[in-house]
């Protein structure tokens, strides 16, 4: 595979394929829609690589020597723009003012990544300036900060007099000042490179090797109406980089985190020095207890309190880090507080990564029903850290993977088809290059529906068909009294099941597909018939359970059943004996 | 006036305008933009009358007699569809089936009221066509609906054959059937008129004193982005014909009314017989507490579980019927009760019908502050009955006028001249036709400020002029602690009174502003200064107040100041000092 994947760059000269040695290969990481290791990963497209970071930190000495590693050519940002304006820098400076030189400089680095890839140095404001920074993302560069101390790059840059910011001014206070400033927006860098003060060679060698070893995360974008909408990031490690991640898709750094105390304790931490590397403020930290009965008003209440007395403004983000509760409870808390915040889902349970995190909706429970109260709200970024899955208890895992095998069968013979052929197995054996297609393909699935139903008002098919398999699924939950006992995806595993034999009963769908979901779905540790359920069911109970659904209209059974894999549809017109028949043959009792 | 109004009419012959009997007038009243008695008021179009009820109600024996009186023409509609179809209309239905019938008397009504007033006799069943009825809306017909009681109906009726309806069944049966069905729709009429087995003459006479009498309520249109919009309907007796107004503004006849307990005392009955005569059913009546104290989240949870108890679904519409606290809670449980229901307004204070109920703005308060949890919702109808201003306190009605003094501030010389020439005294003072300017000019002004800004979002200007005279009066507010020893319109008052003060001390204003601003609301009874306050307030107090207030970005003070009325803009570069030097000169102490 890595062999396959060094077929040609961009260089003058072209190179017979193993020729190539494995460290110049220039292409860094797999493209977003084909996970690092997955069969059939293509080759990524080669990209620029760009270095960032303060005056002295060495982005031209360890420039030149990666160039020549890359088999690239290296380029000097500060030279290319003397040379476009016919000045020196610090007389485009000292002439026009910073304003002036940011908007050529930021025009001249354009150029630069906008022909065959190459590798360049910038100056040391060029990353500070948002504008040459979206450019910089937009071309698909990959960026790498040269991350130095103070007491080095004072060394390195005293005498240097040719910098127009250390002109008549301490050079140590310079420094610290400009570092506080840079350090936030540099860290947006894809790739951050401590360097001490070994030689410039060691330090290019770390370069290459972490370039080899980067992975962009994988973005999907979901589409809303009117120009609206966001971006879901998968990938590995993604709370240590949410900051960098963020810092674009908000209005500013400050951030107010929602979690459950058990998440929090596992992934706070990380996710704060993710943000305050990136220089956000987190102005709250509010915990609520974990489980189903925080999703309430009570709560919903207590954390806006807390969130309005930490003096949050219509400018700071409530960050939802946790599962579906959190991410409920802290989207309806960020739709309300203050009459709208902007809101990030940092999902960090395979059911919020696949399903609730997607899609807008938002509340909590009532006593007269689940999800009763609530807000469309679309979060302005979903972070879907695959690490954060490898803390999750199995029996969790598979239950979430009940919604991807839904979007299998939602999407089609290609996700379906993975699914069954061995993709499903691995990702609730843990796999992660398994998860993450499992999580990017089901957010592209109804990132898809929501697109064409944001607020679920299709008289037919939309939004609905993602209940594939929640008529029931609900009912056995409710029936189960949401203890544990039952969890919600296994519910929507035997509800899959049983609305694949509904299909087929109706004659809607060939006869084995009853089969292949209920085989599917056991293979993968899940219940998959009422009968490997640890409890008896009554079909009269489960009937009354699906009649006050919500799906309800005009008093009559809804159901999203399938014709195959791909064509699913609404039905309201499904005979309840029908059902009541399937359910007793399926082993329900009276 | 009266005379004035009858100026010429489109029948065939030119009358002079002395000539014509007063009763002859098919006028009905003035238009929306010129309340009824207000100086000024222009002659309106002629109408065509459009007489609608059940089979045997009289419709074309008394059209024949109203049109002879109002000197129109009568048509029958039957008649015109036969003459159309070229077969009578026993064989349209039984050849081509209701539907195709229906479509053909839409048609031709159209056609009818297309062109010069006449009085129209309708089918029984064209007005219980929704297209139809919205076709003769649009048309600006005035409808009349003469409602008779089964026993007459049946009486007249008997022995017709040509009716299709009757045609093999049990007329009794049938016209029992057919008045369930309809008579809710024919309530959407404009005027309804009780018969009786008097002569066609009286019923005639009475049909014509109704007309003369009748005013249609003032329609103010409020658009909102990408083609949303709705009405504010302003008038006297709206409450009794409520569901008439709000049939056509929903998606079903099923509500739930949200209320404080003094006011569904009041205006509760009233609300729910104007819905009822329309065939809606009144799902749930929540009321809460009177007073400030029910705006919080406790009872926001409380009003959702006991509309979600009593089985609402996502087409029951919330309605809210008070003051501002009822407004923004209901509204806000509208919001969020299954994701979002649809919201109607009827306001019953001054304060409400000017300010709260049109905008959007819904919520509650929390304990960091007030309005910090809620949502824009905007209503699908405004319903301001004029009528319910009669019951509120004298102080109340006084405060509420606070609100129209500050959009005559930002509307401009026009509505703030018609307030300082004696408009304002005759509001407070309750005059009906006053009152109705007010409300609607009020409404005006803020319908075009949000239309422009719906959201807050402008960086400058926008929704943020509406606050007018409130970072002043939201300090002196919260310095007396909402416990009603100020009511909130007071506090505006003086804050109008500062604000105006504070412009004219930066040069922004001519120097006599404030007097005429301070002047007016001291006519009104209204405090106009600190000095006016029956009690002692501390700069340094309020000082601090204004630097907790919501509107404060960054740190910096924000007020709306003028520059005349009509011009108002955002300012944050007050100095503090000249804030504090004018609250000082005004009486406060340290």
């Amino acid at each position: 595979m890595l062999a396959s994947r060094a077929v040609s760059r961009n260089t003058a000269s072209a190179h017979d394929a193993a020729a190539v040695p494995a460290d110049g290969d220039p292409r860094i990481g797999p493209t977003a829609a084909a996970p690092r290791g997955a069969a059939g990963a293509e080759a990524p497209p080669p990209r620029s690589v760009i270095l960032v970071g303060m005056p002295g930190a060495g982005k031209s000495s360890i420039g030149r020597r990666l160039a020549a590693r890359l088999g690239l050519p290296f380029l000097d940002a500060d030279t290319e723009i003397e040379a476009a304006a016919g000045l020196p820098i610090t007389e485009i400076f000292s002439r026009y003012g910073e304003a002036h030189f940011r908007d050529g400089e930021r025009r001249v680095i354009a150029r630069l990544v906008s022909g065959p890839p190459v590798v360049l140095a910038t100056g040391g404001g060029a990353f500070a300036d948002a504008a040459t920074r979206a450019a910089l993302r937009r071309a698909g560069t990959v960026t790498v900060w040269l991350k130095c101390g103070h007491a080095t790059l004072l060394r390195r840059v005293v005498g240097r007099g040719h910098r127009p910011m250390f002109l008549g001014a301490d050079p140590a206070d310079v420094l610290q000042r400009l570092m506080a400033a840079r350090h936030p927006l540099y860290a947006e860098a894809d790739i951050v490179i401590p360097c001490t003060d070994e030689s410039p060679d060691a330090t290019t060698r770390r370069v290459q090797e972490a370039l080899a070893a980067w992975a962009p995360p994988a973005r999907l974008p979901v589409a809303l109406g009117g120009g609206r909408g966001y971006e879901v990031v998968v990938g590995e490690g993604l709370l240590a980089r949410a900051g960098a991640l963020l810092a674009s898709a908000l209005p500013s750094r400050r951030v107010a985190v929602v979690s459950d105390a058990a998440v929090a304790a596992l992934h706070g931490p990380a996710l704060r020095a993710g943000l305050e590397e990136a220089g956000f403020t987190v102005a709250a930290e509010a915990a609520v207890a974990p489980g189903e009965a925080s999703k309430g008003f009570e709560t919903l209440h207590r954390v806006l309190e807390e969130l309005l007395a930490a003096g949050i403004d219509r400018n700071t983000a409530v960050v939802a880090l946790g599962g579906g509760v959190v991410g409920d409870l802290a989207g309806f808390a960020a739709a309300v507080a203050l009459r709208g915040l902007p809101f990030v889902q940092v999902p960090t349970t395979l059911l919020a990564q696949v399903d609730s995190s997607v899609g807008g909706k938002t509340g909590v429970n009532l006593a007269a029903g689940k999800n009763l109260a609530g807000a469309f709200h679309q979060p302005r970024l979903v972070l879907a850290d695959s690490a954060t899955l490898r803390t999750l208890p199995p029996r969790e895992l598979r239950a979430g993977y009940a919604e991807v095998a839904k979007h299998g069968l939602l999407a089609g013979e290609a996700f379906w088809g993975w699914c069954e052929r061995g993709g499903g197995e691995a990702a609730v054996a843990g796999d992660p290059a398994a998860l993450s297609h499992a999580v990017l393909e089901s957010c592209r699935l109804k990132a898809a529906v929501v697109a064409a139903d944001e607020r679920e008002e299709a008289a037919e098919g939309g939004r609905a068909l993602l209940n594939l398999g929640h008529t029931f699924g609900h009912a056995l939950e409710a029936e189960c009294g949401y203890d544990g006992a039952l969890l919600h995806g296994e519910g929507v595993a035997v509800g899959l099941g049983l609305a694949a034999a509904l299909s087929a009963r109706l004659g809607h769908c060939a006869q084995e597909l009853p089969g292949r979901v209920m085989a599917h779905l056991a293979a993968c540790g899940l219940p998959a018939r009422i009968a490997d359920l640890p409890r008896p069911f009554s079909a009269a109970a489960l009937m009354e359970r699906m009649r006050r659904d919500k799906k309800v209209r005009d008093g009559r059974l809804r159901f999203v059943l399938l014709r195959a894999p791909g064509d699913a549809f609404t039905a309201s017109d499904v005979p309840a004996e029908a059902v009541e028949a399937l359910l007793r043959d399926e082993g329900c009792g009276e």
